[in-house]
């Protein structure tokens, strides 16, 4: 026996684009986070944008809720269809719609993996600089809903920067166009940046305008580790002060380094290490490169290493890609509690000090790494799924961390979103505007089915 | 004999603060447009926020309009009080508040002029990158609340993308604090980029959070001209393409430089012109100013020049800054009509073919430059004011030019705002959202107390 509102859906989709198989809903049910997981009652795959607007529009009719979702690499259960209903997922509108090279542009469906993109836009000197490190599994579709950051903000700044048109189905099943193909525009007001990074809840990304740069080819890394975390930032301040133009300036603490060396059988000084990507010409990047050199030695490195050939690139790069991995591997069967707060950049040193304060005094280890260049960590509490203390103790300590860091003036999500987990830190970062979200919230989702209980669990002031 | 809310706005503050003399008045009802005159009641200047707040609560409890302005050098009326009522003259409230030079930021009151903002960043080595060409007389706050661009958007973005984070009165008088003094952050809906660029229709700027960059002490020009526009996209679009990274990219076009001629006795070739300048340091700019030439030559340019003093570089960009005065200069007694259209770069040839099609068909002179590197070009058409048929006439051409603009893909305004000017245009642009764009003016300023008459004429649907 079927809802009635299921009923509908299968009148209008054909059997290959809708489910209900316990399988498919289980597999929508979860992210990559370690919210618990919520099973929606169906699954349908649009097509294109009409497909959408249908199921929108049923939903409506319904007040059933929508969710949709990429390939749920999200850390804050962003897509997680907590009350039920129907998961849109977008990855089969997966196109490069039109490549504009003469216009640094390109039209996308939001189901195109990251990398991907870039593969085709190679192919025209072309690419997307903004992509965050999941770009190999993550939409950008998923990217734009939740404004991602990454490696290269340094330079390039975030993903909704380079976003310039947006395509969205509303929550009545209307079609709204929003930005310009023009790379400016100030016409009226500026719903597109209302629209990306609102995690699917104004509105569904149904294609995107992105705009585009040359094609790196030359790039150029260098790896300088510290005595400790306020040479590195002394270091990091240096180098953005200089005329060098980072694309990334990464840090990886003592505590992570640790991992990565157990993890990979590295030999890496476990000491708090930069690391500092370039993007140029054959001509300038040796220049350049050696310019970051000498600043790091300058700040009192105790060792630097350089690479310009994409080998030994990767290979340094190699610390960082493996952080993550190294530190769920030496914590077989435990969950991981990620934070992902900002600070501003003179705030570092006392947030990591907070941080170590916090390791020593619970007797645990917090391995912290990110995106030093703009002031974004991530730390990782790592507890014993079955052991309920554990379980809050890493959430009274992540607690405190992002106490901290909004103490210091920061963020409570710097590039995960709010989703789930971060709604009571929300709440705190922008009492004074949380009404408001609330209310636009209400101007364009009334019945509140567009992923509800995400960013705010209640609409109620 | 006052009215009840002037007896109040005079009770609550000092004469020095206030102001109903019609000299004042006068001044306060025209900017820097061919838009009619709207005097005000009254002008009002406040020293903080919490004078705004005060201004805003009589005016909520009132229900008189609310017209804040800088130095009213807006090109569209966008800071005129059409309804009457309270002008809040930012330009008191012009103090750096706190220079965060290790987090490359600085807070700022919005009355302060750009020029000035960099004069007293230049002291820690630091600058605001994206100010418009008025940021020698232009407040931070109206180009904030217009999201101005300017000529270096090419490498820097516009004026909204440096906000960090905003202080602002709502239309209630409630003080929100929106964005974050992290570098990044998704912490709910982006109400940041909803205020930037409104206009003052959605509240009032009271404090800036500016981001910064370092120092810029080295720079580099090159100047070429080419038989055609087309050509010299040609050589705008193969620098784009090239590392050579250039901070602006500016075109005049032939009409243009033929009153610059006139104007400073000069003997520039009257042809599309481009101005590239670069910024970086001593040991890279030569070999990249090189680049820019060879690139400007293969691409079929009939003369270049290059600079790297900055007095050479002051006098070839004078060819630039003198396009306005000349224009002006050529038709004494006349009203100009800006255009500030953006169309996608592939599209600048039809658009200025287009151009020149309308100036031949109605023989007159329609001079035109702007940023070619981001598709932004100002076009000017000259009327005499006492003459309706001139005036009529410059009133059409201006709509062909903006309707083929917006054929093109393009916008209506790319840094100048809606104001009073664009609003048909924007409704035409933006067709399926403006709608929401209305019910969002609504739900933040429900009196429509906040510089009403701007950017929508009426709420209605």
């Amino acid at each position: 026996m079927s809802l009635p509102w299921i009923s509908d859906l299968r009148a209008e989709f054909p059997l290959d684009q809708l489910s209900i198989e316990a399988e498919v809903l289980t597999k929508h049910s979860h992210d990559s986070s370690t919210h618990p997981a919520h099973l929606p009652e169906v699954v349908v795959w649009p097509l294109n944008t009409n497909d959408v607007v249908k199921v929108v529009r049923l939903a409506d009719k319904y007040a059933v809720p929508v969710t949709p979702c990429g390939t749920r690499t999200g850390l804050e259960g962003n897509a997680l269809p907590v009350n039920g209903g129907i998961v849109l997922d977008m990855t089969r509108m997966n196109k490069v719609v039109e490549v504009r090279a003469a216009d640094f542009q390109v039209v996308v469906e939001p189901g195109i993996i990251g990398t991907e993109l870039n593969k085709q836009l190679a192919v025209h000197h072309l690419m997307f600089p903004a992509f965050p490190a999941s770009a190999h599994i993550a939409t950008i579709g998923g990217m734009i809903a939740n404004n991602a950051g990454g490696m290269y903000a340094v330079k390039y700044g975030v993903v909704g920067n380079w976003v310039l048109a947006l395509e969205s189905v509303l929550a009545d099943g209307s079609i709204v166009h929003l930005g310009s193909h023009s790379i400016k525009s100030v016409a009226g007001y500026d719903l597109k940046n209302l629209m990306i990074g609102s995690e699917g809840t104004l509105g569904i990304i149904t294609k995107a305008t992105l705009k585009l740069v040359p094609l790196v080819t030359s790039k150029y890394l260098v790896a300088a580790s510290f005595p400790d975390v306020k040479k590195a930032l002394d270091a990091t301040l240096a180098i953005l002060h200089s005329q060098a133009d980072p694309a990334a300036v990464e840090m990886l603490d003592a505590a992570t380094i640790k991992y990565v060396n157990a993890f990979k059988h590295s030999n890496w000084e476990e000491l708090p290490t930069i690391l500092i990507e370039l993007h140029g010409t054959p001509e300038d990047l040796p220049q350049r490169g050696k310019k970051i050199q000498s600043v790091c030695q300058t700040q009192g490195s105790t060792s630097v290493k350089s690479a310009d050939t994409t080998e030994e690139i990767e290979a340094i790069w190699e610390v960082r890609t493996a952080a993550y991995p190294a530190i769920v591997a030496a914590h077989p069967d435990s969950g991981i509690l990620p934070g992902d707060i900002g600070v501003p950049l003179s705030q570092i040193p006392a947030f990591m000090a907070y941080v170590a304060q916090i390791a020593q005094e619970n007797q645990v280890s917090v391995p912290t790494f990110g995106h030093i260049g703009d002031g974004n960590f991530h730390f990782w509490l790592v507890y014993r799924q079955d052991n309920p203390s554990e379980v809050n103790r890493a959430k009274s300590l992540a607690a405190k961390l992002v106490a901290k860091a909004l103490e210091l003036g920061g963020t409570c999500t710097a590039e995960h979103g709010v989703g789930i987990g971060k709604q009571a830190y929300l709440a705190h970062e922008h009492a004074d505007s949380l009404q408001l979200m609330k209310q636009l919230k209400q101007v364009l989702d009334p019945k509140g089915i567009l992923n509800p209980g995400k960013i705010f669990a209640t609409l109620d002031a």
